[in-house]
């Protein structure tokens, strides 16, 4: 199926039925994590995958109790840096570089401009930015899932603070932005099964602007 | 193409050769951006296409002079709300339960719920949050360029300030976000698509973690 036919099938799936999702397809929905791009190709985050039903079991308890949790056969979390470092981002650039075959250095000045750039907007702005990274990423593996056919429910309603101690990510540099179940809807009691999707209509989506449009709303403002 | 195959020929074109991408691609890519999921279906943020040469050579301006900004055919801009607000979201519920023949006061208590949790991290929490949202749609956008072989560089490298200015976002409850240039890839004159893709390897991209592993790691910091 192309794109908008997964992305108009798939749904934040309320209920799922148990089953397990293959494992070549659980792969196929991390290799596009992985694929997905990334700010100057940093990849500042991992995907932690949880089968551990006793895990989960503890998570669901930091998650509002949502049953996709244990209903799922896999739940990936995604864990982004909690800031950036000269450190980190040049063993980054080193294995990029090396895996093209170029000097170490090549991207060196580059590299020190992207730091100096991020070390100027504060480690609040580092945690955000690289969490919007692990977003896209995230993304990414929802449309892979919707693809084969594979239930998933986004999902930010957990305890980040009480996840990222479950997972013993304090101190590890990494924590956890968003996580993902997969599995397969049990359709009959779903609740959000049967209900139509909504979207914001397209005329209110997309907006075309043009200096022309730009410079009539100026007039009118004044 | 699938996904994975869509994902490994797409990557952060550095020139474009000026080719216009046909509407229907266009709309197709934008719908992808549309159908994309956001937190409790909000969808806080719309998209702005640009093809008007003049305002595209400002933006340019105020994109550190990149060229795939003037080079591409149309240039989408992600501008999420500035803030969550009783009336924003109330507005989104009334239209979802409209288009669903439902009551729409049918969610009223989740919607609270959901509000009274976004009042409590403050505005800098939502923005931040909304933004989030918006990469979830900017990623699908991305992926459906790739599907119909169209190329997009994803770009930070703005100014948002001044871009929110030249668009006149000001006052209007919306800032940019992120920005995409579509077009077509100079093959000849990129200097970035003769080289590896990189991404961090998959055995470093993803961890897999058990109450058995958790429960190792700690006897070994103790």
């Amino acid at each position: 199926m192309a794109l908008l036919d997964d992305l108009k099938w798939r749904y934040a799936t309320k209920k799922m039925n148990g089953a397990v999702v293959p494992q070549d397809k659980v792969d196929y929905i991390l290799e596009a994590a992985r694929l997905a791009p990334s700010s100057s190709g940093i990849q500042p985050f991992k995907v932690i995958v949880i089968t551990d039903k006793g895990l989960l079991e503890k998570i669901r308890e930091i998650a509002n109790q949502q049953s996709q949790i244990v209903d799922c056969s896999h739940l990936l979390v995604w864990a982004a840096w909690d800031h950036y470092s000269n450190e980190r981002i040049k063993a980054v650039f080193d294995a990029m570089m090396q895996h093209r075959g170029l000097p170490l250095e090549t991207m060196d000045q580059y590299r020190k401009t992207v730091m100096a750039l991020y070390e100027q907007k504060g480690r609040d702005w580092q945690a955000h930015h690289a969490s919007k990274q692990s977003y896209i990423s995230f993304a990414m593996a929802i449309a892979a899932a919707a693809e084969q056919g594979v239930d998933a429910t986004p999902m930010e309603g957990f305890d980040n603070e009480k996840l990222d101690e479950l997972l013993q990510l304090k101190g590890t540099g990494f924590q956890s932005t968003v996580i993902l179940p997969l599995g397969y809807r049990d359709a009959d009691n779903d609740w959000l099964f049967p209900m139509k999707k909504f979207r914001t209509p397209a005329e209110n989506f997309v907006e075309h602007v043009s200096l022309n449009t730009l410079v009539t709303a100026d007039t009118q403002l004044t």
